[in-house]
């Protein structure tokens, strides 16, 4: 091992040990809250208990499915698969088990992300609860330090696990093996990590989503519309599990699927840096890593630094955070490329790829705006939503939907520039090789942009569990019938916090759509490393074609099935809820308790039931595709290979495409529901209202369930093909 | 011109001139109908006056739109553009001249296809009213013989456009180049004949659509929601302008566009023909063409077949017709393989592209199929959203979306069997050139596939156009109070005409998908051609990849636009009928007289207005895409033209997907309130009633505006980027 590889190990898994320590102990200054009245404690201890039971029932799915995964995995590797003179290690049964075990280790790591995720969220809530009865300021920090626990938690973690694996395997080279050589070696071994980590984050993301949705429109069908009590209602038997599902579906969730994009693209971002080992040594594949863990430092100070007056607001003092993070990040992007990426023989290198990460940070910023703007109801696109209501649901769904459409051409313009842009950076970058021959620095440089779009992740992560605990807070202050003082304050918290959850919808999109490059590049140079041979994705081959076509086909089939799985759930809660109300009429007149429990437990009975088809067709599906074109072309062709290459490129196109329809436009319907309810166009209870409520209603499992399940179905595509490539050959 | 060439030219000139010879008895016949009491001849009168008056208006628009696109190609061609050693003609001059000419002469033919359409539909509408009051079999024949009309005069024409051109070039070679050295360029100089039917598709689609979704949503939202009367009601002051809708988007329209699908597609063969010279000859590049005159002929046998008892299902003997022309077309496919792709050095090529055709006949057999299960209440999809219609139009609208995600697995599925199957087929003919060497006959075995899919198209538009016209004859029978047994047949002929709207948008999307690889693959050619190089599409760099990107983005963008162009144009017929209804209260009470003009007026100046940008988009976007994107990459490396093809591809990926989504999920939504109405969950009136309606409302800018206008798009793609080809290089 050189003195820089160790040195960098040293920063990256110090860094990580770091975040951890100050997570734990920010977790305690959490803990250390007052808990409130006996009344919110009541309601918060149902929610801690809904959503453990939930996540100890969903996890044990996973796990079994987790572990059927990685046998066959294992299996397929080590029993199936032909060795070639291009494997990284010569023997098949070693091959399998670095797989399998990086698989394993990526599934658990990603399942304490999300575990902690709900940890910590669920007993935030009534600290932040409490905290409103005092100050805003106490509230608003109670709520994002809670957050920061699990965003910190969840990218140090990812760097753990790919840093610590990668310092595992470089502490253990094989015989007669050069420990430089071996370093180049590793990253192939530990992809299965990466899909570990999707896989599990998939069923996370989406029973949780459709936990939550279906609690969500199954309480608002029955209570808000048949019944006319209000949101958070104790009198409403399903109010329970929607705000249970807020835990399962936000913090478990999105904790799975941040954890999963860290990781993935980690090791995509390592696979390229392989290539120009020439260039850079070790430096150029630990690079990511580097970048992460400082940003992980960069988030701390982010979060530190974020207080309100009582009377401001508190969207400012995020954003103020959020930008102390982004300039530091910008600040340690110099630092390190100048160190890290500045080889004697290539002295504008460094320069070059300083660019690169600030066209990360800079897409990072430009999706944050793109956000707001079709998803605020300062902009025309809610407004024309919310105008649009006035002639009924119809106008209201059409409006919507063209606006989630429209909400895909900003970003898909942004991401175009990004990728071109740093691709022509890195390009130009003067890379040389030991002799002296030009090597091409520009996916490497597409690496950099996204490197420098995911530094500053923990503070993003943060920002979004602080919207479902703010969302929490409020229920339980509304449930236990605080004054309208403390109200206030929560609902600003919670009108906060739906637009953070929104901002990092955006960039979890924004992030996988630039990743989706670099993560290509690493499934083709995987490839050519299996083969020997220079993998290309012609689409105009009429198997290729038909594959791409496929995949574009997987995501319309994916979105369905969710979508589905929500109304399905939704209905079996509607079922329910009419049954309590006309077996116990004192539920409505307050005399009689309902049953919250009977509630919580149809929603975990039906989400988990729901999530295994169409968690099973995504990772299916490639697998089927590339075992059977194998098969057509000629030897030495690899287009197996080649067809789930141009699977998952366009899966991957389609998938991000459909993610911000989805995400945007449910965004967008909620706010012109929001909009109409400051009393525009009659206000609560006109008839605009009603049609705003059912493009709401709509727009909850297109942007909590399908939508964000994309975001890790795009992912996944990218891992599995990582890990099963050689099965594909 | 050898022997067989002018044969073959006679054989295909003669079989259109037959058919518009037969088109024009037919149209007598039906002409010759009675045209019954003078009240349905006021009404008829109002429509006919309505949609010929939209129609002088937009084709004024068009046919601007036009020349300023015919001068821009002119000039780009004759003055900017470098001419090449590979230029089908030397002189750039000579080269615009043919381009410009062919597109012009296209736009004309497309326009005069869409306007045959839309005349013989106004016409007939009454006629088959005027049938109903004696027989069924009256009503039905005098539709669907009106329909044939339409569709005999749409095929014929473009197979004479197609045809004349060729055969005009080929009578008058260049000084120096043998008749069959010319007869292979050819089909590059007329591309722009393509174009130029795809332009006015476009436009005349789009328009057309937006109109009669406008008028059509906006006279249910004020008449049957708010005024609560029935549709057709003649009090409605928005019912003339939804009959003139039905003319003018779904005759007009459809007419222009399978006029420009048959006329590409037939281009797009050809070239692939081309490079087959060696195998088959003439045969090869004019056996396209064969295919779709004896299919011409076929079709007059089907259409003239049907008949129906009194008592029977139109469908069936709609049906029977479609049977009796497919069966036909199968066995003159046997025929002209036999005679045309026979050569002597490859005895088994016949029966390999004999079965390629047999493969494009099952393919739009299996559509109708996939269609009816997505779109008839006989079936699960449609049972399911009329399920979810119980819990308010929320859940209808997910549900809906759903089936439509869906509905694009099992086309996708078929499709891609269809182009591996008939792609291996032709692949192993056993085809070899003069020096006996294997030639590739895997692209010309997709093309013969797609010639089978449109074999039956003349068929397959009569039974569209059948769909407005009976829907007209119904509106003119209600409209003039006629006693209940002439409404029950109307009722049944309009419900089989529901049903062949959706098969034929089916046929279209799938004959679409079938001809996409076609197209590709004659714009690769043509690249080709005039580079002297073999292009692929390499998705793996990340300028391809940012166009694939871009290309399917354009999809949504354009949906978005297109719906928004119905709302909005929607929202004016609402006020006006409001204003109507207030100003002259008599309406309601059936003593004054709505102002039916008004209504048609805004909803025609809308409709103009509003196609114009989505228009502009898809032309002008590949453009700008290829202008801009020559500029990166090496010298000879031709990167804008494969960034074009990119674009292409997954544009047409994302149109096909896209289009199969709103065109079943529009068509389920239909269904599912059709079925409430026959009496299930509480039939009319009933809340479930109340949310199908919303369903059915947004699907109607789904199935009816955006979904076939995306069919246009997906081909004027393919149309552009073939005659523009030679600038992006």
């Amino acid at each position: 091992m050189s003195t820089s590889q160790s040195t960098l190990l040293w920063i990256i898994l110090g860094a990580s040990v770091f975040a951890l320590v100050f997570a734990t102990w920010l977790a305690r200054w959490v803990l250390a809250r007052a808990r409130g009245t006996p009344e919110m404690q009541r309601i918060s201890d149902a929610i801690q208990q809904g959503a453990e039971a939930y996540l100890a029932r969903q996890y044990k799915t996973i796990g079994i499915l987790s572990i059927v995964v990685a046998a066959l995995i294992g299996i397929g590797y080590g029993f199936f698969r032909a060795t070639t003179q291009h494997d990284p290690v010569s023997s098949a049964r070693t091959l399998a088990l670095y797989v399998t075990g990086s698989f394993l280790l990526g599934a658990v790591s990603s399942g304490i992300a999300g575990f902690m995720g709900m940890w910590i969220s669920i007993r935030a809530n009534i600290r932040v609860a409490s905290a409103a009865m005092t100050s805003l300021n106490g509230a608003l920090q109670a709520a994002l330090r809670g957050g920061a626990v699990s965003g910190l938690f969840t990218v140090a973690m990812s760097l753990l696990g790919v840093g610590g694996l990668f310092a595992l395997l470089d502490a253990f080279p094989p015989a007669g093996m050069s420990t430089d050589e071996w370093a180049t070696k590793i990253p192939f071994l530990i992809v299965g990590y990466g899909f570990g980590a999707s896989f599990v984050a998939l069923f996370a993301q989406l029973g949780g989503g459709i936990y939550t949705k279906a609690a969500d429109v199954g309480a608002d069908l029955v209570g808000k519309v048949e019944a006319g009590i209000p949101e958070d209602d104790p009198r409403n038997p399903a109010v329970v599990a929607d705000l249970v599902g807020d835990n399962v579906g936000d913090c478990a969730g999105r904790g799975a699927d941040l954890f999963e994009s860290t990781a993935a693209e980690n090791i995509g971002a390592m696979i390229l840096g392989v290539i120009l080992y020439e260039a850079f040594g070790i430096n150029g594949i630990l690079f990511p890593l580097v970048i992460m863990a400082v940003g992980l430092v960069c988030s701390i100070a982010g979060v530190m630094v974020v207080r309100t007056r009582e009377d401001a607001d508190p969207m400012d003092a995020l954003n103020r955070g959020y930008y102390v993070t982004a300039a530091l990040v910008t600040v340690a992007f110099f630092f390190a490329t100048r160190w890290l990426l500045n080889p004697a023989d290539a002295p504008d290198a460094w320069w070059h790829f300083l660019l690169c990460g600030l066209i990360g940070i800079a897409t990072s910023i430009a999706f944050v705006f793109i956000t707001q703007y079709y998803t605020e109801y300062r902009y025309r696109p809610v407004l024309g939503i919310a105008e649009a209501s006035q002639t009924g649901p119809a106008t209201n769904i059409i409006a919507g939907l063209a606006v989630g459409m429209e909400s895909t051409v900003m970003p898909v313009i942004v991401i175009a520039i990004a990728i071109v842009a740093s691709y022509f950076l890195g390009a130009s970058a003067g890379l040389v090789n030991d002799a002296g021959q030009p090597l091409n620095g520009g996916l490497f440089g597409t690496a950099v942009a996204t490197m420098g779009m995911l530094g500053t992740a923990g503070y993003i992560l943060a920002m979004d569990v602080f919207g479902p605990i703010t969302d929490n807070a409020g229920g339980i202050v509304e449930m236990s019938r605080q004054p309208e003082s403390i109200r206030d304050k929560t609902d600003r918290l919670d009108s906060v916090g739906n637009t953070t959850k929104a901002l990092t919808k955006g960039y979890a999109i924004g992030s996988a759509a630039l990743a989706a490059f670099l993560l290509f590049s690493a499934y083709l140079d995987e490839v050519r490393n299996y083969t020997g041979r220079e993998l290309h994705v012609d689409l105009s081959k009429p198997v290729v074609f038909v594959a791409a076509l496929m995949g574009a086909m997987l995501v319309f089939w994916f979105s369905s099935l969710a979508m589905t799985a929500v109304r399905k759930a939704a209905s079996s809660v509607i079922t329910e809820v009419r049954r309590q109300f006309r077996e116990k009429p004192g539920i409505m007149q307050g005399t009689d308790v309902p049953d919250y429990g009977a509630c919580v437990d149809i929603v975990t009975v039906g989400a988990l039931k729901a999530m295994v088809l169409p968690g099973a067709l995504v990772v299916l599906f490639p697998i089927v595709v590339g075992l059977v074109f194998k098969h057509f072309g000629m030897p030495g062709e690899f287009l197996g290979a080649e067809a789930v290459a141009a699977l998952l490129m366009v899966g991957t196109i389609a998938g991000i495409l459909m993610a911000g329809f989805l995400n945007n436009g449910g965004g967008a319907w909620d706010n012109a529901k929001k909009y109409i309810e400051t009393g525009v166009y009659g206000g609560k209870r006109s008839d605009a209202h009603k049609a705003a409520v059912v493009g709401d209603t709509v727009g909850d499992p297109f942007k909590d369930t399908a939508g964000p399940s994309l975001h890790v179905l795009v992912k996944l595509l990218s891992t599995i093909t990582l890990v099963l490539a050689p099965l594909f050959i």
